[in-house]
């Protein structure tokens, strides 16, 4: 890493996404069908905008990276240090008006990811999370931006569990069954949010997030702000989650292996 | 009607529910559950404290009108003149930290919902509508509250559109098979949402909100939002839907025909 201020950079790269995003949200725009006669995946102008503003930064200030984002694809990705890019998690939310999105970005290091942000920009929060330790800032009572850490909450027990899922449908029914029992177990299960479930379950909100077939993009910059705040993430036999696939995280550690157990059996 | 400027009071008293209820989000407060051994169903203290104090300003103000709350029933629900409160519609996002939940409220004139409200005092949103016209205040791009007219949008086929629903885990068998029927006919559904899926109908970002087995205070102060954005609201078969049960809004009118044969087969 050279002597630029890490933590700086990653907060002005989240402006800058933030900045070029915003002004996108709740307005007529088209969304496009990537898959083709397939299943609604909407990208929008807004996306592809911010990534290459992002990736203009980040080609400026270090030469040598790699660059993993959504919508461009990869560049350098075998670099020891490589940035991972979604400026829209949860497009399907965004271009419904929800404020349930966010924009990602994460800093991985020989596979590692090492530095993760989620910004949403019209309620003007922000995660950060370095693996050890996470903070959120965000409108406080006074609606004055105010900061604190991050810290999962303690929760025993499946059985008083609050799991969340960002929809059943876009599971495959192998995995869909998987998720279910886990779901039955449950004390509530709730559908819709995308990264800022995750980003819940880093507050101290939410107890488990199961994912199903996600990316890179959307998973490793997520990785650091969890993991910070006490949680685990994981693939649901307790691999990797950096490369994606179907992923899990707890807030606290005694949920894992109950919950593996569930999705494998 | 006496001589008070009602929009001027269904403001202060959105203030005061907003006031009342936002200390209480994302603090860990105890969850009650009303539905003791059934499927778990979320009351806080914030709820509790919202509707005492709105109701204590109402009796106040109109001492003949009556109130119908989610916490503490009904008083002279055959007045002329009855409000509807909902504290907090959508307290299990509110309890798992989401910005998806909404203070509700609504007048209720000769049993024809006149005026609602939904406030949501952590995004600084209030949508108002009195069946004729609605608008919506919140931050804009600079951050500092701004104000529009709701439209909804137009969208001439259910091929097009996309649907939202709370969560079908609430459906029973025979709803959830018909609104099925209604999601598979759609282009996108999207689960998660309470009033700020209908919010968003009236702002033109969703096409059609359809939910089993609502009460009076879940859906009467959304009716005149909706209305006055050019939406229809209605049961499953057409009726009132002030009295709750099961309800369908359409952002385009063009589609109500079409949803109601598809949730009638």
């Amino acid at each position: 890493m050279t002597a630029v201020d890490l933590a700086a950079f990653v907060e002005e790269l989240a402006d800058l996404a933030g900045r070029t995003v915003l002004p996108f949200f709740r307005t007529a725009i088209g969304a496009e069908d990537k898959s083709a006669g397939g299943q609604f995946d909407p990208v929008t102008e807004a996306d592809r905008a911010a990534e290459v503003a992002m990736r203009r930064r980040i080609r400026e200030t270090f030469a040598l990276h790699g660059i993993i984002g959504e919508e461009f694809g990869a560049e350098r990705p075998d670099a020891e240090y490589v940035w991972v890019l979604d400026p829209i998690d949860g497009t399907k939310s965004f271009i419904s008006g929800m404020p349930t999105w966010g924009c990602l970005i994460g800093l991985i290091h020989n596979g590692r990811p090492i530095y993760g942000v989620m910004t949403q920009p019209f309620t003007r929060e922000r995660f950060v999370g370095d693996g050890e330790v996470a903070r959120w800032r965000g409108p406080g009572l006074d609606h004055a931006i105010t900061e604190r850490k991050l810290h999962t909450r303690s929760c025993a027990t499946l059985a008083r569990a609050t799991v969340m899922t960002t929809s059943p449908l876009l599971y495959s029914e192998e995995a869909l069954k998987a998720f279910r029992r886990v779901e039955k177990a449950a004390r509530l299960s709730r559908y819709g949010y995308d990264c800022y479930a995750f980003a819940m379950l880093a507050a101290g909100h939410v107890d488990c997030v199961i994912e199903a077939d996600v990316k890179t993009h959307d998973i490793a910059p997520l990785m650091p702000i969890i993991e910070g705040a006490g949680g685990i993430i994981t693939t649901w036999t307790g691999g990797d989650a950096a490369q994606g696939g179907n992923v899990i995280a707890v807030g606290d550690p005694r949920l894992h292996a109950a919950a593996l157990n569930l999705l494998a059996s």
